[in-house]
C-alpha cells in the first residue's frame, strides 16, 4: 500500500473572525504544534508595523517607558509549559444550549511559552502603592454586535496576578517566534486563567488605581448563572477530556487503551478516575508526570467482556481532593463547562 | 489591515480510515472544489499500479473484456453536475443518537463529473437476458470490526440503474483527472443515489443473474427502523440545509440573507420554504436555476423587527409536492436523515 498524506486540520467554527479548534481526538503529544493550536479571535487580524515591536507601559508607575522588542528579549526570560483554554471550550455541551461559537472540546492547547516576567518590567519602572489593576490593550479592534463603535480588545488583571512571577510578556512559542495568528510579536501569557486573559498583539500596558470596565470584562467573559449573581471568568476549572476512542464509535471486542488529558487552573491534577459502567465503579487511570501549568496525560487499559453499548466517563481529581462535577454550572454565555467527560462506544 | 490567508479546512471525523466532511456553512459556490470535497472511506487508500488503469467487465455478457484507461476515455463521454451525499450525512442529528461516524451536515458535495456511460460498455459487450444486477468491485480492502477476514468494497446495482444513460464510469472531476482520494483513475458515478453506490477505484464489473449479497449491502447501508422491516439504502432523500447564518450564532438587528441548498434523489426540487416563527408561517425562498442531479441554491432576505431568539427552518418541496418531514425516519445505523433543517439565532 502506498503512503498518502493523512492528517487532520483545525475545525472551523467561523471564518470572520477566524475561530478554529483542534481536532482534539488526534492530539497525542504533550506539545501542541502551531498547526493544531486553536484560534480564537474577536476581530480581524491586526496589521504588523514597526509600532507593534514597541510596548508602552504607563499609568501608576514612577517611570513610564516604552520597551522595544530587542530590549525585551534581552531581559532574563522564563520558559513554561502552559495550557491555554478558551473559556467557551465545550460550550456546545451545555443543556439548554447557549448562543455563541459552538466549540466542541478542542479550544485548548498546550505549548512552551518563553517571555519576560511582567513583574520584572513593573518593578523596574517602579510600581506605586496606588496600583490596583493592570490593563492590557491589544492591536486588534473592530465592531461588536452590541455596540456601534470600534473597540479594541482590552482586559485587565488584578495587581497580584500581574505581579505573579509566571505572568509573562511572551515572544516565543515552542522555541520559535510567536505565530502571527497567536499574538506576534508580543503576547501576554497568564498561566491558570482562561485564554481571554492572555491578550495577543500587545500594544500598551497601563497600571491603574481602580477597577477596569470594558466590554470584554463587564459584558463578555462574565458568568451569568441562573440563580446566583454574575461573576467574572478567571481561572480554568478542573476538567478532563477523553481523547480516544471517539464518541459514538464502534470498536472491536479487544483490549483498548482509553486515554485523555486532565487540567486545572487551581491547584494541580492529583488523579483521574474512569468508569465503564455508568459511574457505578471508578478505576484509577495512570497519570503521566505532572507539571504545574500543563495538562496531565492519562490512560487506562480496558477489555470489555461482552459486546454491547458502553458509556465511558473520566473524572479529574485535584490536589485539594475536589472532583469534576456531574453537572456543569449552566450560565447564559456558556463559559467554563467542566462536567465529567462522557463518551458512548459500541463493542462489536 | 494586512491580508492573512483565512480559509476553512475539512473537518476530520476519523483518520484511519480517513473520513472528513466539508465545512458546509462556507460552501457558497455551486461546484465543490476538491479541497472541500468530503472524504468517506472504509479502508486505507489502495495502491495505484498499472492494474488500476484496466477495467474488467465479465459475468453474464456475451463478450467479457478488459478496457484500458486510454480506451475508456476515447468512448463518447457525458459531463454531469451531480450531488454526492453520504447516506450517513446528518447522522449526529438523530435522537436517540446512533453509532457510527458523527457526521454533521457536510458529507455532501456538488461537482462536475465526466465519464463514459456504463450502458455504452455493457451494450458493446452484449448484455444477456439473464442479467439481473451489476456488481462493482473496488481496489480498496481491509478488515471490518464485525468480520475477521479481509474484504473488498463491493456493491451492486439493479440492472435498470446500471443501464441508466447517466450512470457513468467517471474519470474527471471538475475538468481534472479524478483526485486520488476520490477514486482515481476510475470511479462509478450513480446520480441520485447516496454516495456508497458510487464505487471508487473501480477494479472489476461483473454482471450477475441473482441478487448480490455482501457486507456493504446486506449489513451496512440498510435501514433498520424501529417498527418496519429493514430495507436497503438507495436514492437520496428530499433534503435541505441552511448554510448561513450558523446555528447558535449571534447576529445584528439588520437585514440578513438566509441561504442554503436543497436536493433530492427522486424527482426535482420545486421550491424551498423558510420559517422564522417556529413553523407557524412559511415564506417562499428564491431558488436558483435547477439542474436535475445538482443541488439547488436558495436564499431569502430576513429583517427581524425585534431583538430576541429565533428558530429558522427550511423545508424543501419536490416536483411531486412532497415536503421534507418534521421528523426523520429513525434507524439503527443512522442513514438518510432528512427532517426539516433548523437553526437557532439570537438577534442582538
Amino acid at each position: 500500500m502506498y503512503f498518502y498524506q493523512i492528517k487532520p486540520h483545525l475545525t472551523t467554527r467561523s471564518l470572520f473572525p477566524e475561530n478554529q479548534e483542534s481536532p482534539i481526538h488526534f492530539l497525542r503529544a504533550g506539545i501542541t504544534p502551531v498547526r493544531y493550536f486553536y484560534k480564537r479571535n474577536h476581530f480581524s487580524y491586526p496589521a504588523i508595523t514597526n509600532e507593534n515591536f514597541h510596548l508602552q507601559i504607563n499609568g501608576k508607575v514612577t517611570n513610564p517607558n516604552t520597551f522595544s522588542f530587542n530590549e525585551l528579549i534581552n531581559f532574563p526570560s522564563k520558559t513554561l509549559d502552559i495550557v491555554l483554554e478558551c473559556s467557551g471550550n465545550k460550550r456546545s455541551k451545555f443543556e439548554p444550549k447557549v448562543y455563541g461559537e459552538q466549540w466542541a472540546q478542542g479550544a485548548i492547547s498546550r505549548g512552551r511559552w518563553r517571555g519576560v516576567p511582567l513583574r520584572t518590567l513593573l518593578y523596574l519602572l517602579g510600581i506605586t502603592k496606588l496600583a490596583k489593576e493592570v490593563v492590557f490593550e491589544s492591536f486588534d479592534n473592530g465592531k461588536i454586535p452590541s455596540m456601534n463603535k470600534e473597540v479594541s480588545f482590552i482586559r485587565s488583571l488584578p495587581i497580584e496576578k500581574a505581579l505573579h512571577p509566571d505572568t509573562l510578556i511572551a515572544y516565543e512559542y515552542n522555541g520559535m517566534p510567536l505565530p502571527f495568528k497567536h499574538g506576534f510579536p508580543l503576547r501576554l501569557i497568564v498561566p491558570q486563567w482562561y485564554g481571554m486573559a492572555s491578550v495577543k498583539w500587545l500594544k500598551r500596558i497601563t497600571v491603574i488605581d481602580h477597577n477596569y470596565e470594558g466590554p470584554f470584562q463587564t459584558d463578555d467573559y462574565v458568568y451569568y448563572p441562573k440563580e446566583i449573581e454574575p461573576f467574572p471568568v478567571t481561572s480554568m476549572k478542573l476538567n478532563s477530556t477523553i481523547l480516544q476512542p471517539l464518541d459514538f464509535s464502534i470498536i472491536e471486542k479487544a483490549t483498548h487503551t482509553i486515554s485523555g488529558i486532565a487540567w486545572t487552573g487551581e491547584g494541580e491534577i492529583k488523579g483521574v478516575q474512569v468508569s465503564f459502567d455508568n459511574g457505578i465503579s471508578w478505576n484509577d487511570a495512570i497519570v503521566y508526570p505532572k507539571q504545574k501549568y500543563a495538562w496531565t496525560n492519562w490512560s487506562i487499559e480496558w477489555s470489555p467482556i461482552e459486546k454491547g453499548e458502553y458509556v465511558i466517563q473520566s473524572k479529574a481529581i485535584d490536589s485539594n481532593d475536589r472532583a469534576q462535577p456531574d453537572e456543569p454550572l449552566w450560565n447564559k454565555k456558556g463559559y467554563g463547562y467542566n462536567a465529567i467527560s462522557k463518551i458512548n462506544v459500541k463493542v462489536e
